[in-house]
């Protein structure tokens, strides 16, 4: 018999078609928890050599895939089981959403001969998904699995990116189908032309004489004029009505915009007021912060803690934050020097993301240029929305040094004394304040627990010795438990809502 | 002025009516991550004597205020706050309605004045609960709080019990309104005719002279006819036809059936073949487990090491269990001997609901018979969903053994050697298979980053110690890493589907 | 070759299976407009005895299958093709829903095979349902049609009814199975405890000296307490507290009152206050309204028409009303004489429902008591949302009576003369009032071009003459078109909402 | 007292905010049906220029307005009331978005404070809007009135337009702001570049020796390459795989293409195989349907009816039509010369929307030419969705002709004495074919009923000649009811789905 008739006989599984259709579109990582039914398609990607990395909670698997969609252009997926494991990714599923980042999620979901009987896990998923994806849909068959998919993909990264989910019936995964009735759909290039989701907003002097313009909230800027680009029609002009408004993708907007300023070139007065205001702040900005941070007193504050990490900081690492004062100001203080390295809580303010995020950085770092770092700065309540992952991070052995910014709570916390007098008399249960974490959690010993280095640091003496160690230890990951004052706060910000606590 | 007249001119913020709402309802218990909008409610509950959990991840947060609305017939109040905080609590809400569970999550939202116009963590919310709830709905003034939380506890316990939720706008919690204007609603009762939510399904014989019947599946009785008992009417005769239906609440309904058996005394007759069936079953049944606990190859199996936790095990206590084999088997070997002394993954296989029960009912054990304590049997898998919340039994010095039985992975894991034999010439992320988890993790080590006692266990006589030492020690919480045979399996089910590999 | 192994092979199109299924759940009524892909199931239905009636917008066969539902107890089948055809049956599911009336809507959707590409009239029909609906749900293939249609069914007429939506796609319609994979179901019983749907509220007085009582609405009892039934737990206590509460259908509630009642006798004292308030109201209520009846005047007034209608109408009839003003002084004027003989706008207030009411209610009486009228009194707006429905009620030949109370528009209208001086110089479309509708309409001309006979009416002696002739021609519908002041009013009333203009 | 100081304490009732909102985003239509709590909104708009048209049945409100978008680029409003009124609107909803047309759609809905109670007519609307809209939301105060009318108007035109909805709670109508808190948002323009909503396809011949293309169905494109053009990128591609896609409105695409063809022209081979085989398709096509139209026995065949009807026509006429062969033969017999002067079901398939677009094509014609006439062609059965509103057509006096192609039937029918020997011996109900209507049903009766003139026409001669008199009758709008064969077809098509019979 000869190959090509055999070829024809050969059949294929549900899990392989899901598989290959993967392939196809040029996904190339896949975050998940297996389970039934869904373990076989784990396998099947990864033999096709699709990355998988198991995770400890959907939730934190979402929140990886997504990352892989910001840091690739192309979709990552989050595989999880019926029920309440597509539940626990809806988490991943807004994230992506709202901050215009492409995802596959494709969920197993109960038998179809079951439904309406009360299967096992049984849940509209399809419907569930709704108010999370630009598309989500259960394909009709094992035949119509490769274009679900490939529209799936499609969707997600053409126009604004965003979240879609595939719905997979547990009978598909072992379900056969004749290889030839399986067309794979052509890959969707990733078009030059839709590169960023969100809306730009670029402040332009209204007049010749150059007001200045403070360039932070749209909604306040006065006296100057704004150009908004995006690449969604619906948005232009959404809330404040800008001077010019650009439809289109960002890249190729500047590209354009680019060409035409090398054409007339114009330059921005450089003593106008509008610099000088800009310039004056920046400095004044510069010396509240060098002033904070060059603090000595024990603990430590903020500004100490980022100003000692950024010295040291390799120029390419990847950036990962999160928290609430500790993502604010690390923002301001910690840099990235290189396009797409850095992530954090977003523009819905999303809290376990940071551990998923270092995850999925760190797994396409190894692929695109090994030797390169991932940092990422917690707060000690954001460390706790994902701290397990610390074992996926040991058991794939990710070059992931995490640094746990340890003020004993939410906003602000007690330290160990205020604590021991408050429950000596009094059971915590009734007493502890809803903000309040224990004090002088170990975090680092966490990261022990799976094999990976841990430093408890309460000076910036330790905490430099710690993170070089850390740096130069390229045989295993770490954990840097940095104690800071618990009461420390942020400096004092012109835009009141910029200092209000939060989580 | 009067006393009175002063009471008249009170001003009361929208946290503090909530706070009283909630306790006029006899709310006793809240569990929550909190942060912008919900903190004050937090600490207006807490004031009031409701008793406030602070978690570490709102899913974690869901299951535990799940789990007081199955212990004590009142719902517990899951706390979280907008956007993410919400939808990472849909998995309780899920859960519980599944489950037949009292729930009430009180979630913040965004200002009412910037809706529509993408403020902060802006989501429909009240929509987004639909799928996962008996009600939703948001109250459209302060005013409005009381009705609305009274509607929502009543909806919550009466019929068949589940999830209810209530939409806080940010600005409500800080808006104050007369005291005089807030009416709280009287409480509604628990009716003693509403008790239980799922059906429950009674086997009977069809004939006189006895037929078998195998009391397990309804779908599997031949030979015997059944009675459904059911507080909801629309599931009466679903899926199969019973010979008796019986509409009501399951307590009410047994106790007028005993009192007819009382006036017409019947009993089945026990040397029946019915009869006999059964017992030979089960004495087959306890021998098999038996012959699997007396097992003495290391590493152990499941049955050894549940054979000797549960001759350990004080009777009062209540047992947690969570994982595929591991809650599988720990439910046939493992007995509680009180009635709501046992928690699992329950009719949804939910995993990630292991840590939040214990805490739950520790928390309700503190109040109800202090030195109860809570066993608390987790797969590593399952373990991982949820572990940081370990830092919350410490802080709170809750009295809960946690017992990780440790199969280095989900289903199955690789011996150390294995894997690092994998790993000796390709990346983990390349060929780490999807179900494996790091061998030997050390879990224990985890409870002791947060002080607690963390014991290793690799042999009969260490759990035996370990266990016998950590029921002894009354001021810490415990956690025992079990290790047992990665390969090891559950023993041959009569039904297949019961032994297919689970999470 | 036996009959029996014939049989065996026999295969059945979807189609037929649907009707057998229905057939089997005791359904005996569809309405419906056909088309792609439902047609064959209509023809299915009727070959097997299910009156199949065809409507001329699947909005009024909505309402018309949901009538059914609530004169039979049993669902009748609203039957609509895809897509827009289903959407414009939702009034009737929301209606039905809100009233608590069983109902079973199917509707035929794309094929398989095509979705996710656009197929023609390609949307989520079930997820669009589910507000409006108990239980929303696509049978996985043709063998699960009967129990879908079984659960459908029961959930339609089982603890509070209401609407279900079975969704069938395309494919299935002519799909063929084998006869003997197709088990109907057995046919839920008509539970006698579960008649009733919404809450019934009765007023007792509080205390014995006898307080009275206006028993109107719930929230203005005072002085008297109140007996909440309901057979839905969660409305228990709902918005107010009764004295006592009791759980179940009104039906067996109210027989085992009145067994109690009969053993221990108790009557309210006929000389208390309470009574002779109440008395003295009716009697006041009942001279105000003579008192406009009488008037002479012309054009007639709401209470003059209702006055002589009244006086001719068949004790046994149906009384359908629907309108503003017409509705509400109907009610009180026009009465029905047997239970379940009256039907309106019901608890959310639809308009649209008059004729397809009116029409189920013909229907049924055509089977269960030849002979039976059913007058259908209407506003001239409410006409216009189903006027088209008079060539079904000629094509059938229904017997019914259309009384169309005409005051030229919604609340109130222009005279003829006014409306000409108004439209003289502008256009209509620049000066219409919104409320007006053209003057004079010759509603009764609509039944006449299909047949039916029209009389235009505009005083007492041809209103009572015209009324006459309808009643005594058996052989063809009517429709009287009584010309009413445009500006009649609703005598005014002591709740000032119950007066306010409507539709 | 100044008069800008009076000014400032001016105060607008919410109903003339909307109305002023709606003004100032330059929206001129309005369509809906009045009632609480929507009234005054009608009243106010119609008091600031708006036309305000009154029909029927919110469902065709919701298609008339749907139209106005599509006939002027600028949505129209169907506004309508609470609950049951809302939810007959939704299939206008769902048109437009199917078919890219803008609309606003604005709901009365119940009291805020009644909210949750079940106040009247409550129903979660903006929820029940989501499954049919671009955006759906409720103003949280009165003052964000004009931004969510104005985030509704653009979101409406700009992208793929869409439907939108506005809810307006009750008690916002009449509640009353200070004028200096109403800020009327600038009218977004409707940008040159967003004026068409769906794919284009263009086929090119793929190579150069020319061969043909069958331009019917994308899919069935073989030996040409095709140009996709779609202003919506997620669609590039969607299906089949386009040689070239281009991102961006049809007129903008469309001129940048025709610039570039001028520079370097470049015409299709006149002789090629290709446009041969399409010129002797068109031949054919156009011999067999006059073959058909020239036959001359009676009843009248469709393409008899249309080839008549055709050659009286005025040029600049908008045609309308509607129904299964009624429209699709009509679409390719009668022509409109001008642009966005022809509307039918569209690619949704709806039935029900011939009147409703006639209405609003003849609003805007009044507008902006007068003495534009409109012909609506409408299946019989196609006629009965919206029959009554020939009343509206006939309050405004507006210029249409509709011309109803009688076939008694769906699909077809029974003639008048086949009828009648069906019914001698059984009822219509047990009997009549689901696609049956009444035979010769006089509909041009229903037109005459309301003023309007009404033609039955039987031969070529009389639908002549009753045309040519409706034409030169420019006082009253006219019916004209065209007998055919009951059982006639469509001709034989190429493609077998064309021609399967349909509603």
């Amino acid at each position: 018999m000869s190959e090509s008739s055999n070829r024809s006989e050969e059949r294929l599984s549900g899990a392989k078609v899901i598989a290959r259709a993967l392939q196809a579109q040029n996904v190339q990582y896949m975050f998940g928890v297996v389970g039934i039914p869904v373990t076989e398609i784990a396998l099947a990607a990864q033999e096709l050599g699709i990355r998988y990395i198991g995770m400890r909670n959907e939730q934190a698997a979402s929140y990886a895939a997504s990352a892989v969609g910001y840091l690739t252009g192309r979709p990552g997926v989050c595989l999880v089981v019926s029920g309440p494991g597509l539940i626990h990714a809806l988490g991943g599923m807004a994230n992506a959403n709202m901050n215009c980042w492409p995802l596959i999620v494709i969920g197993g979901s109960s038998e179809r001969n079951q439904e309406t009987m009360g299967d096992f896990q049984e849940f509209p998923q399809v419907e569930a998904c709704r108010l999370y994806s630009k598309f989500s849909a259960r394909p009709s068959s094992i035949e119509a699995i490769p274009s679900v998919i490939e529209k799936a993909v499609r969707i997600s990264i053409y126009g604004r990116p965003g979240a879609c989910y595939v719905d997979v019936p547990a009978d598909f995964v072992t379900l056969h189908a004749n290889v030839n009735s399986i067309k794979c759909c052509l890959c969707p290039r990733r078009a030059q032309y839709q590169e960023a989701g969100r809306t730009v907003w670029i402040a332009v002097p209204a007049h010749s004489h150059g007001q200045g313009c403070r360039s932070r909230q749209p909604s306040e800027l006065c006296g100057c004029s704004q150009v908004q680009i995006d690449i969604c029609a619906e948005e232009l002009g959404n809330n404040v009505k800008p001077a010019v408004t650009l439809l289109g993708d960002i890249n190729a907007v500047t590209k354009q915009l680019l060409e035409q300023f090398d054409k007339t070139p114009w330059q921005y007065p450089p003593e106008s007021k509008w610099w000088n205001i800009l310039k004056e702040k920046m400095k004044s900005n510069e010396a509240a912060s060098k002033e904070l941070a060059s603090k000595t007193s024990l603990p430590m504050n903020y500004y100490t803690v980022f100003h000692h990490v950024q010295k040291q900081l390799p120029k390419d690492c990847f950036v990962v934050s999160e928290g609430a004062n500790t993502m604010d100001i690390g923002r301001t203080v910690l840099q990235n020097y290189l396009p797409r390295h850095r992530l954090d809580a977003g523009t819905f303010g999303t809290m376990g993301v940071g551990l998923g995020f270092a995850i999925a950085a760190a797994v396409v770092a190894k692929d695109r240029s090994p030797g390169q770092r991932v940092i990422c700065v917690e707060g000690d309540s954001a460390f706790g929305f994902s701290g397990m992952e610390v074992e996926t991070i040991c058991r794939y052995n990710l070059p992931i040094i995490v640094l746990v910014v340890n003020n004993n709570g939410i906003y602000q916390g007690f330290d160990a004394d205020t604590w021991k007098e408050m429950v000596k008399f009094q059971d915590a249960v009734t007493v502890a304040p809803p903000m309040c974490l224990l004090p002088n959690s170990r975090y680092e010993q966490v990261m022990a627990a799976f094999g990976g280095k841990g430093y408890f640091v309460q000076t910036p003496e330790e905490l430099h010795r710690s993170l070089k160690q850390a740096l130069e230890d390229t045989t295993a990951p770490s954990l840097i438990n940095v104690m800071i004052e618990p009461q420390s706060t942020r400096k004092a910000q012109d835009f009141h809502w910029l200092t209000r606590s939060n989580m």
